[in-house]
């Protein structure tokens, strides 16, 4: 800690480690394949994490995520993001060397993919399960068989089923929301399931979100999740009731660089390029990028939603706290925040430190 | 631009040059000193740019950036971010070579800089002109009396002056408001200024944000200006008024993965790692991270406020589009993104191309 100076990226390894072992034993307990998405981590050192509990195949969100994790060994990728025909020629490169699946939700792209795929690759047709941010219906049958009949044009090509994430448990305001829209999205895909597995005996349904994947305990129809987040958590899951502070493996640690008593404000080094602009809603309504932890009798303790980072400029990052808590901060401390969304946190730091101080690179680092 | 296949910084050189230029020349009418802030673009090579105008000054937001554009060549370069003590280490080896100020706004970083600055240091004292992020209210004369004190106890500090930022410019609903901030602004530190040239003959007042330096042609009482957006320009300055859209110098191009009819949405490869997730409202009060630019009959033309990227997750962007407008977006294409807050963005690509196809470098790429 004494050789911090700016703000920084701070994961407690052996809590990603748990994180990676309860998931990786609950996908088994399940019966489920555990494909974890790396757009988490972007990392190969953290990638490697998930060796020592039997992991072999992976999600990346992107074709240059997925070079990135090929030229690191890892010979078995789903890219979980609907397919840019524009990298056409990447993804033929991409598989002549590892297991390939992409995702299809239209016939432009699939009419590209049967001209112009060269070796053998996988496709999974994106389910909308309800968030409506991307994929088909369920319920829209004839556009699926349209793709299929497109897809099998090429003999390179294998369908391989359905493929959805629902996003939508993310905005779930209680688990038994989470609860709900997992099983509303379990219903559609084995509807769908059911309806193609004559034709495609070995069809798969994939299905990842943290939420659902963290707390659900029903994966009927289910054969592999692909959760991301859980190796880190942050405020967003913990705010769900997906996650506890202990199961939060990552912290922004940032230096007060001024006090203003007037307004229970405090300034830190430590803006939007460090913690990202994602916020959330605290008990009081106030949006915040991230919460403050303390050491309190020895012990890591968050302290109420009163106290919170309240706004970010680039560099900036402005903290409101309680009337009481204020003069615990000190010119020159480093603040202990938990950010609101981990993923794009590790985004913009590119680098890890461990708690135990060891540097760990990503993708382009 | 057929050689772009995925999300892409794109920048328009001769443009950047004239709003260079246009600004260094206001600068020189108004005698001012003009010290532009390179966090926008942090780059070396578009720095460089800057020198064609004589600019030999400039501001930087950490020591990180004052340490890159030192070996780049800089050597007068401001700070403009409360100091933080924990970096002292670097700021006595960047003055060992350079001609470096840094801000203060308290007496316990003043300590620190009496107590352990080893080289000759220009320090400024940061005033909040009202956008209550950081600074001494101009009222404060006691806390600031109390800190050249402190300062004066090290031979090798000298108290330049004083620094402030109208942030508040930024959420100004209107031109006149900014006018009117600016005007504020003025005020407070002529006031200041006034009071202190007794004893201080060479006081100076920087002051610096891009939508006053931009359009208010009043500096009574300034010595220097530190504007860095105005490089670039975004949506946001566009909508505060301070620029046309043939002033923005910056695009993201995305390609279009997805389109969804029911709902007038396209979905492109380009989420929150690229555009950032600032936003702003528009007139029917919807969130939005950017808009739209077309090609219409040989003109670029940007499309109404009713077509928006309107959410981003960490690789997507859902555009709504009219009804009207839909049947333009192919799968496949690039879409030509106006980024709400250019400096963010820029930080997230980590790199640029111009419009003929230089790749330029940033910071830490």
């Amino acid at each position: 800690m004494t050789e911090i100076i700016r703000p920084t990226l701070v994961i407690d390894k052996e809590q990603c480690l748990k994180n990676i072992e309860r998931m990786a034993t609950k996908a088994k307990e399940h019966n489920l394949k555990f494909r974890p998405h790396f757009k988490t981590h972007q990392s190969a050192v953290i990638g490697d994490w998930f060796r020592i509990y039997n992991v072999t195949a992976i999600t990346v969100s992107s074709v240059m995520m997925a070079e990135y994790f090929a030229s690191h060994g890892w010979d078995d990728i789903t890219i979980a993001f609907p397919v840019n025909i524009l990298e056409i020629n990447n993804i033929n490169r991409l598989t002549a060397n590892i297991k390939l699946n992409i995702l299809v939700e239209n016939r432009e792209a699939a009419n590209v993919l049967a001209e112009k795929i060269k070796n053998n690759l996988g496709v999974f047709i994106k389910i909308d399960t309800g968030s409506n941010r991307t994929g088909i219906s369920s319920s829209k049958t004839g556009t699926i068989d349209s793709i299929i009949k497109i897809l099998n044009k090429n003999p390179k090509i294998r369908f391989r089923g359905f493929l959805a994430h629902s996003g939508h448990t993310y905005s779930a305001i209680s688990t038994n929301e989470i609860f709900s829209r997992h099983f509303d999205a379990l219903l559609k895909l084995a509807t769908l399931k059911n309806r193609f597995k004559q034709d495609f005996p070995d069809i798969e349904v994939s299905l990842g979100d943290t939420p659902s994947c963290t707390i659900c305990t029903n994966f009927s129809g289910v054969d592999e999740i692909r959760p991301g987040n859980f190796i880190f958590y942050d405020m967003m899951q913990f705010q769900l009731g997906v996650c506890d502070l202990n199961e939060i493996a990552i912290r922004v640690l940032s230096p007060v660089v001024a006090k203003h008593q007037s307004r229970n404000e405090i300034v830190i080094y430590g803006g939007a390029i460090h913690l990202s602009k994602e916020f959330l809603t605290n008990s009081a309504g106030k949006r915040y990028y991230g919460r403050i932890v303390k050491n309190i009798n020895g012990k890591k303790t968050l302290l109420s939603d009163r106290n919170y980072v309240a706004s970010l400029s680039q560099e900036h990052g402005i903290l409101k706290v309680s009337q009481k808590n204020f003069q615990q901060f000190s010119i020159g401390d480093l603040v202990e925040i938990v950010p609101v969304h981990s993923c794009l946190t590790a985004n913009l730091f590119r680098k890890y430190y461990t708690t135990d101080g060891m540097e760990i690179s990503m993708i382009n680092t």
